[in-house]
């Protein structure tokens, strides 16, 4: 596959929503040729309906943007890129089923379940998860064959009970009780939604052949963009409308959830993400002028709250 | 991991039962160690329900014993062998969900859902799915890394839309139709249960870095014994007990299911296994006597409808 770079990320001045339409775009159309409908069709139609939705793809983008800042290639990290989104449809198909959340929209669209039926949504769920892993194996070109089994290893992590799962768990466990610490909700967070950015992140630089201590750093950076955005995310439940986000909204109050405002009022919570969002941009000092994306990103994030 | 290899498989007379009792404890114990219980534990308890409740252990026994069979150790198996029972139990919690199959007991215990709850029960699917990758990614030892992303990428394949998932879906989909051909029972078949078997016995091979020709036959093996067992299956749901199978029996026909026996009957059903039987013994012959594990699962397979 030849993905070509049209945007110059050391052109002055920087403008990030032409570089994020940009590269929403190379990331759907390698979405799109990735997954193909064949016999049996229903399963196919049912893991693209949902991968094909629309949203940030904010995973994927930071990916890309990280194994180009550590020297990578665009080609090289896309098939890592389009696996991370299709974890995340993953995790939102099954969140969204009856016995989760219970959601019937999603970005504007009726949810899986609701389209194709409760079965099937589970199985594609499993098999955009199961397909995530395989399309990294066959497809990545160009790195160390170790690195890819790191990159497969922390994909596996991030997902599995010690990341995603493990996320919400405890906050299907937190529901309504009125005794969740804040620890707790840093549990679910870290969980539910850092994990996934951190090895969307790291991941991009493994498969650069990234010095470690430059994971390091990227790895900080991941984890507490990933804190920030979960804040804005709990602000916007309370502050956005539904057209605005496409998705519901007051759900958390209505369905007695600790959330960060619900610790520390809207105001507070606020600076709390702009904190986190300057000691993530910190990290990436130390790199050259390929680290503009990913300031632009960090401060995308707090944006989302005006 | 040391795993004491105390059943020389070169042996006269080969005792199948000892050497599959020896093989089941040997990993048993390695699933047991590979998932410790931490917070939150009620998903890892609840992985480990499933995951640690019995059965014959045969995608692993195959995994090890091709393995062997190809040059290499137990020990570079043993993670892969963990991992096949890992993705062999997300699809039967799966599949025993009320939206799927709604089964209450499996292997004559309740069944996920019915003791963790149906939310519980899809995450711990997907936890034990994402882990079986990772599982393989870290811990496999002594094998080429190449040859290691090729067993992951095969055990993807086997697991979604291409594999299990597919094989699923068209299962579903025929229920209680009266025009389902035998063409679609046999790609229901060779998706949900041959394919799993496949890479079981093909990823031994290429663990062991066996020559691809070794390899092709060894796949044609477990095609055939994965067709057979399914036909095997289909038999003892008519022939046995619940008590001696552990789970419910004559559901293919409270479903109106499409089974080999309704298309030929229970003796011709019977001759076919045999047959296939035969063809994958065939497939054996150019190997060394360590072949003799291989040739008696496959007897075994047809064993079961006496």
């Amino acid at each position: 596959m030849v993905v070509t770079n049209q945007i110059d990320p050391q052109a002055s001045p920087f403008d990030l929503s032409t570089y994020m339409a940009e590269r929403r775009g190379q990331v759907e159309a390698a979405l799109d040729k990735a997954l193909t409908v064949v016999y049996p069709e229903k399963i196919y139609e049912s893991m693209r309906y949902s991968l094909l939705a629309g949203g940030k793809r904010l995973r994927p983008i930071l990916c890309l943007a990280t194994c180009e800042l550590a020297g990578g290639s665009l080609e090289m990290a896309m098939p890592t890129a389009c696996a991370l989104e299709m974890v995340h449809t993953m995790s939102l198909i099954h969140d969204d089923l009856p016995a989760m959340d219970n959601d019937d929209y999603r970005r504007g669209q009726l949810t899986n379940h609701k389209v194709y039926g409760e079965d099937v949504a589970v199985l594609a769920g499993d098999a955009l998860l199961s397909y995530a892993f395989e399309h990294i194996a066959t497809q990545t070109k160009g790195a160390p064959a170790e690195n890819i089994l790191e990159v497969l290893a922390g994909l596996g992590r991030a997902v599995g009970a010690e990341g995603l799962v493990g996320g919400q768990i405890v906050d299907l466990d937190s529901e309504g009780k009125q005794d969740v610490t804040l620890e707790t909700l840093n549990f679910i967070h870290t969980h539910k939604t850092a994990a996934l950015l951190e090895v969307s992140v790291t991941s991009g630089a493994l498969l650069a052949n990234a010095p470690r201590p430059d994971i390091d750093k990227l790895r900080r950076y991941a984890q507490r963009i990933g804190l920030a955005f979960q804040i804005v995310d709990d602000i916007l439940d309370i502050t956005s409308t539904s057209e605005a986000l496409g998705k519901s909204v007051g759900k958390d109050l209505k369905a007695e959830k600790a959330t960060y405002p619900s610790f520390w009022g809207i105001e507070e919570s606020k600076r709390q993400a702009q904190q986190l969002i300057n000691q993530a941009k910190t990290e990436l000092h130390s790199f050259g002028p390929l680290n503009r994306p990913l300031l632009a990103i960090a401060d995308f994030i707090t944006a989302r709250t005006h």
